[in-house]
């Protein structure tokens, strides 16, 4: 956590880890519950106590900061943000077959995939007390807000996430990067920064903020936050980025890097990229994804998609100046305006 | 639907039908959103389109009837436990590797598990949204009070579906009638009797009826269902029951069955018991299932359970006296007085 890159500064990363403990001190304190079995309490815990980032939390309690309200008010929140995303990453592995997930074996691999779809559940259940918590904090009328934000979000992630794995199923070559980023929209950016900011912003601002603003930066942060996960799949070191390195080449994952690649592509590299994903998951050889990969690097489809990221990231440095217009300088803002380079410059 | 025993008139089984009717009408309507992808859709309206007894969403119905309110003002809480019943089934299936529902393939086995988990999600999610349409219907103090009771529902639920499961990892043979009394209360009277129950009093009485002589009848009704499933699952006609046959025994479940097969079981047999379960589920072979199904036979366990059934049955009718003292004799209250010997006479 104490690398820093050209524009990320230690301040920055000290707030993001402080934001972070916050975060997940609360949300393990919904699982600490002693009436609760170990099989659902150890698994549901496993992935709290590994080392995430903690983006999205950090997001939400900066926000709120910013826009005026204290950390404490959002903390209920933040922790089911965090409880919710976790839920997502379990049941995302148990859907994806993953191997790895923040450098250690996946929780489907630990425990069963009977428990870890079970995990999920309760990590879902537990994220919805955590939001019944906001009627004492924040007054039922406000908390019924945020709690309608929750809803709308998950009914984003679950369609995107049903739009992804249908495009796997069926084996969709004809994708456009217009069809990535409608999907990016619903899978990823609703529940990492949408959510984060919109609930942010309600809560700081007291229910007066216009949360219309969130929407066009929340889908650039989001957006640049995905595609840059993307080709952390591709190049990133297995040790900081802790996933199965090509994972999603293996998975045939319809990531921007694979289409440009079937654009890209002369007629007979696309055929060989067709017929890798022709195959069953189980059928593709390491052999065959090396081979993909040596493509998507003669293509130039990562350099391209980090392009594109970096784009989208100029993008989202205006709409948060715009989105922000009416919020006075403060560290907290200053935290969710440094959150975009570091989007696109992260190794983890 | 139109065979009668005993104890089941064609007025009850007429009342169910219309109360599964309304319910499952609400519950599909919550999927009809053209903004949602069919890879979301198709499974998650799967399991609602197939021939379902509705049990849940009428007790709470004709609970809310009796306690003095309209059916129509728990319509969204009786879709909103379809819907979440529907989620758990299809999450059930995926954990306990099952191959038919309701007399068909299971989900997973129709779209692959990824699409079936993210399905169960997505129900989970709606069965949110429906709940949110209490607030206008009930008011937004009452909407809470339901919303609530099933969050708390829904995580003794999750819990005890992680015990069961905990049970067949740790292979537990050492289980009593008490234990298992203890997790069907979870897994399964909460969410099918207990909550329908309160839920539908709450509304009923406009948040004014004493909910708490509601938990020892779901208690007992909820147990006469579930011990008669078990039950089905080993002497059921797979035609009518819709689950493979002897499931439960494939799977290893800890059974009311199974505790008095082991309990009563000579030393030698027991070890045969062991034995069975020892063995990881897939290397369970068809004979070794009908073995230990003969043992069950030669040691009354069946008879046990359905005696056990019918005493817990009893209890459940003096519990509803209790529960519904207050409540004046009308048709919904006498519905829900013949669910006692419905739940152990079914076939289905």
């Amino acid at each position: 956590m104490r690398s820093t890159t050209g524009h990320t500064t230690t301040a920055f990363l000290d707030r993001l880890a402080e934001y972070d403990r916050t975060a997940r001190t609360a949300a393990r304190g919904y699982l600490a519950d002693p009436d609760l079995s170990r099989h659902l309490l150890d698994p549901a815990g496993d992935y709290l106590d590994r080392n995430g980032k903690g983006l999205r939390p950090a997001l939400c309690l900066a926000t709120c900061e910013a826009f005026g309200a204290t950390v404490e008010d959002a903390v209920p929140s933040a922790a089911a943000l965090e409880l919710l995303h976790t839920a997502f990453l379990v049941h995302d592995d148990v859907e994806d077959g993953s191997e790895l997930r923040r450098g250690k074996p996946t929780l489907h691999r630990l425990y069963g995939p009977a428990l870890a779809v079970n995990a999920g559940d309760g990590l879902a259940v537990l994220a919805l007390g955590a939001l019944r918590d906001n009627d004492q904090r924040l007054g039922r009328a406000l908390s019924a807000r945020v709690l309608a934000e929750f809803v709308f979000m998950a009914r984003q992630t679950v369609d995107g996430q049903a739009r992804e794995l249908g495009w796997q199923r069926d084996n969709r070559t004809d994708l456009t990067p217009d069809d990535y980023l409608d999907l990016i929209m619903k899978k990823t950016c609703w529940y990492t920064t949408v959510l984060p900011l919109r609930v942010g912003a309600l809560i700081g601002s007291g229910g007066q903020a216009d949360l219309e603003p969130m929407l066009r930066f929340g889908f650039f942060l989001g957006a640049a936050f995905q595609i840059r996960d993307d080709v952390l799949n591709l190049v990133g070191s297995t040790k900081r980025y802790g996933k199965e390195p090509l994972g999603d080449l293996r998975e045939g994952k319809r990531s921007l890097i694979l289409l440009h690649l079937l654009a890209a592509a002369s007629a007979a590299d696309r055929a060989r990229v067709e017929a890798f994903l022709a195959l069953p998951p189980e059928r593709r050889s390491d052999a065959a994804v090396a081979d993909l990969a040596a493509l998507v690097h003669a293509y130039g489809s990562i350099a391209f998609a980090d392009e594109f990221a970096h784009g989208i990231a100029r993008s989202a440095a205006a709409a948060f100046e715009e989105a922000f217009a009416a919020v006075p300088d403060s560290p907290p803002r200053r935290f969710v305006a440094d959150l975009v380079p570091f989007m696109v410059d992260r190794d983890r």
